[in-house]
């Protein structure tokens, strides 16, 4: 993302934990957006940042594992908290975050092929909550907010909410043929019809103390 | 998952292509249930059913397309439509089947590592949306049937509505840390969320000629 032709450096003695890890992450993140999933190796991340494979492997246990490091490090944080206070638009904001980076090339397939690996690298999958936990938490954070300040019925399940509307953007992605139909437009109908509902009768506002 | 122990029947003739469909069919299944998508191989299958690889490869252009079928094949369908006229127990039947047909070993990792794989492998993923397309159709049928009965309101978007309440699911059976999250009871909490929202404040119920 930043410089290009990362130099090979071995041999030049002990250097400090921190300098090793970052140039890692960022040959790794190279690696992916230049080949894809399919064309990650460790070897090539390896080879590009110059640090050992011993190394390498001492920290990243699987190929999965440094592929999903090295994605976000590239990517960046998609999914920052915003609470201005508008539920609705902080919602909407906030995924139309999400989708934005996951339909545009080259992070959008990397993202989709990191799921979907995940089905069959246990080691990579048992890693995915470092994506996942504090993204959802940011959603927990301003969901159990509007909860406090009145807007949400106190027995919203926040949870439910945040795997709904969320969950409504990973189908899309994941299913080729519905892809298309992942848009900003799309979140904005998914969150509308998150909070309102659909029933032609609302159920009867619960009454609080 | 009928009979067991599939015999080769090479050097036996021509025979009707209903009948040799079904025998790769079976045996595809047999072989994905067994070892699953990782241990899934055209060859395996080849052997398994005594249908020659020639055919086999004839009829399914990759090992994604074939693995599909044969979980369709085995699992069956699990999103048979049922419209009693009440939207909500219908959603949540329909539903309920999905998650207990992908929670279930031997089928649900298959189904989710066939969601995964198709994220890599673009003639399995080309083959998708035969799984899909049938199932939203049914849950679009009952939607439809349900703002013409005056249920939902005529301006819902049902395919925002399919895509939202499905996509709960998907996203918990496609993260792994979220998995056993999915239960009948979620599938409960995510059609009562969709149907009725969850602001305190309903929106204006919109009137109608």
């Amino acid at each position: 993302m930043t410089e290009s032709a990362p130099v090979k450096r071995r041999g030049r003695g002990r250097r400090p934990f921190a300098e090793v890890h970052a140039e890692v992450l960022e040959a790794a993140g190279n690696v992916l957006m230049d080949e894809g999933l399919s064309g990650f190796t460790v070897e090539k991340v390896v080879i590009a940042s110059g640090v050992s494979s011993a190394t390498v492997y001492k920290y990243w246990p699987s190929r999965g594992a440094l592929a999903l490091d090295g994605y976000l490090h590239v990517a960046g944080d998609s999914l920052a908290r915003r609470d201005t206070g508008n539920v609705e638009a902080d919602l909407k904001y906030m995924l139309t975050a999400f989708v934005k980076t996951v339909t545009r090339k080259p992070f959008g397939p990397v993202f989709a092929q990191l799921v979907g690996t995940a089905q069959t690298d246990t080691e990579l999958a048992a890693q995915f909550d470092r994506y996942f936990g504090p993204r959802r938490s940011n959603f927990f954070a301003i969901l159990e907010a509007a909860k406090t300040r009145g807007q949400l019925r106190r027995d919203t399940d926040v949870g439910v909410l945040v795997d709904t509307v969320w969950g409504a953007c990973l189908m899309r992605l994941l299913l080729p043929h519905l892809t298309s139909g992942l848009t900003p437009q799309f979140v904005g109908e998914v969150v509308d019809q998150a909070l309102t509902g659909v029933l032609v009768e609302p159920a009867p506002t619960q009454i609080y103390d």
